[in-house]
């Protein structure tokens, strides 16, 4: 039997991660490609306790179905966690949901129709367009840079389409690493004052800052329109899939509704653990330790950058989070250089999947979150080495 | 700022629980409305030992990012489950989700059109209807009750609609507590042979059998065309929020796609818990606990009926499940029955929900699994005096 799919799926890209490095890489391939978290620094043992703790608190009621709005500590927490760095949210306005991946799914399940205009940052993050593609909106990209949302752009978008919604990451962005500055947010945020415009500000890596400047969150400058993100993957552990969306009442209204129709709440007894967790260590001191090894990381890998690279090939130099981005010269194309990467054992995710409708573009995408410093410097010496060979050609 | 939702949203039908029921009832009501498993059975000693053992067993490995397609050893233990019961289902073509819930969205989401036909059951599901009322369908409702499904009107349906899914529960079936005779599976199997309508066999509560007559599975007489939906909510805990789908090597590459742009995968600690609890207890032996005591609370509520009820009040008598549906004489209607039982401090599920576009229906669903003896015998006594306060008028 023939099976004829839904519509939304012909327009959903695949992971390029799962397409391309689905077939075994050879032994001892170093991988860039990755977006994970690095598993040493996990608190297991901290996690542990958490659980043993939970059993005897709560026994039962560990185990029975819950509300879709999430555990109503955890909230609390996570509101006061908000307040501390100076944004006053309510508890009523915190869902939880599994993952912030599903924060994009329900906001797009929520929010967009066919046709709506949807504002997405050029390279964006993969996942979001994967997310949104499913609910068919005209993506509109506007590109980013390491001085932030070409503004320019941005408003003449605003005016001639209208859109819906605007999607970023405005802090440590996946794929670039970049970080909008102070101004460039502020003129984002002018720019989208008294629109019908929401703005989705996704921040699962605000916490991993290499340095001590704040930015001001859109939150902040625009809080009735922003949508806000947030998610425990990067600062305590992915597998649990918890993270939240913070959004005023009428749409927090709906997206209860949705998450009730798309798996009634999200699990209840990881929700228990991470909170237990949370009141009985301190997290900051935890994230001080990932910050340590990121930081070090990122400075080995863009060391490698500046003194193995050719001078034409230019990267970003992130200010936290996972990611850094490379661009190689004009009319190089990523594609080709993994083709030869692969041959070096080092593989990266070149820049294609990163933008709409666009391919053998001349950037990638690297990861230093995973691998341990001695790997990243093998790794990095492999990588120039396929450079020069792309180059040379 | 008013916000302009997604047209889907316009068609989803609340909760009835959520919005009749979150004003407070007065201290002691007696609740028949819930749909929960009973708290006191969960095997939490056994859990707790599962949880402290996989912390040795896998330690930080319980915490990375993990596959969208879910735990390999847990999709070999259901696997072999089935098989044990004479189904043969491979590995490739179970996909681990945050509950059948999320089954339910993913199923929708890379289904259906909007437009497309959905044979119902009537009754039916609530959280079936919410989930797939988001990619708007035509509700196509066919009639259901102790001899099954209405053949008659189900291959009327077939022929003229040509729909594109059937989604049924055919083992004691929320809300009726019916389950469909092996003939008339027959007949229904025999309907959709040939036919582009693919079923959905919705089965969380197919363990929780009263005698031992073992029915035949859709997915035996429908191998191609079934879409099998399993859970362990009700026969281990609800709070971890894992289910799955067996399906077709094609439909299972799309859903994989779509549990990737929902939520990335189901949470991985939730499912080495699971898995390593199924590994060192005998579920058969936990299952045959809950079975005892629903078993035995059916029995209890069946007799109330026979006893304190006007005979012109009817219920079905479940094989199995939690869920007995009463109906009530002609005209009289359930939600003014909802009115006059919640003064004497009983509540239930009026019909209404579970019907398309229908209202003041004269049946009502009982819910036997979450209260003990003694209080379904007083919550029976005070809705019959309820009964029949409403049927003098």
């Amino acid at each position: 039997m023939q099976t004829r799919f839904s519509d939304r799926m012909a327009d959903v890209p695949k992971s390029f991660i799962r397409e391309i490095l689905k077939d075994a890489l050879m032994p001892d391939t170093i991988s860039f490609a990755g977006g994970l978290p690095n598993r040493t620094l996990f608190p297991t043992e901290e996690i542990k306790i958490a659980t043993q703790k939970i059993f005897e608190i709560y026994g039962n009621d560990l185990f029975q179905y819950s509300a879709s709005e999430g555990l109503i500590a955890l909230r609390e927490w996570i509101a006061q966690r908000y307040k501390e760095k100076g944004l006053h949210v309510k508890l009523e306005n915190i869902l939880i949901t599994s993952g912030s991946q599903q924060g994009l799914d329900l906001l797009g399940k929520v929010l967009l129709n066919k046709g709506d205009g949807l504002i997405l940052e050029e390279p964006g993050y993969l996942g979001a367009i994967q997310a949104f593609a499913l609910y068919r909106p005209q993506f509109l990209p506007v590109s980013v840079s390491e001085i932030g949302m070409d503004t320019e752009k941005l408003r003449a978008v605003v005016q001639s389409k209208k859109p819906k919604l605007m999607y970023t990451v405005p802090n440590f962005q996946n794929p670039s690493g970049i970080t909008y500055p102070e101004k460039n947010r502020e003129a984002v945020a002018e720019i989208l004052k008294d629109t019908e415009t929401l703005l989705i500000e996704d921040d699962p890596y605000g916490d991993l800052r290499f340095n001590k400047t704040q930015h001001t969150s859109f939150k902040t400058l625009l809080p009735h329109n922003t949508l806000l993100l947030g998610s425990f993957s990067k600062i305590v552990v992915p597998s649990f899939r918890i993270g939240w969306i913070v959004a005023p009442d009428a749409i927090m209204q709906k997206l209860i509704i949705a998450k009730q129709a798309s798996d009634l709440h999200t699990n209840q007894f990881a929700q228990y653990v991470i909170h237990q967790y949370l009141r009985d260590n301190d997290l900051d001191a935890h994230i001080s330790k990932i910050v340590a090894a990121y930081s070090t990381q990122k400075e080995v890998m863009r060391n490698s950058i500046l003194r193995h690279f050719p001078k034409t090939v230019s990267s970003t130099n992130p200010e936290g989070g996972m990611f850094l981005w490379l661009t190689l010269p004009e009319k190089a194309s990523a594609l080709d250089l993994f083709e030869l990467a692969l041959k070096d054992k080092v593989v990266f995710v070149p820049g294609d999947p990163f933008y709409i409708n666009q391919s053998h573009l001349n950037t990638l995408r690297l990861n230093y979150s995973c691998a341990d410093v001695p790997t990243i410097e093998t790794g990095m010496a492999r990588l120039a080495h396929a450079i020069k060979t792309l180059l040379k050609k």
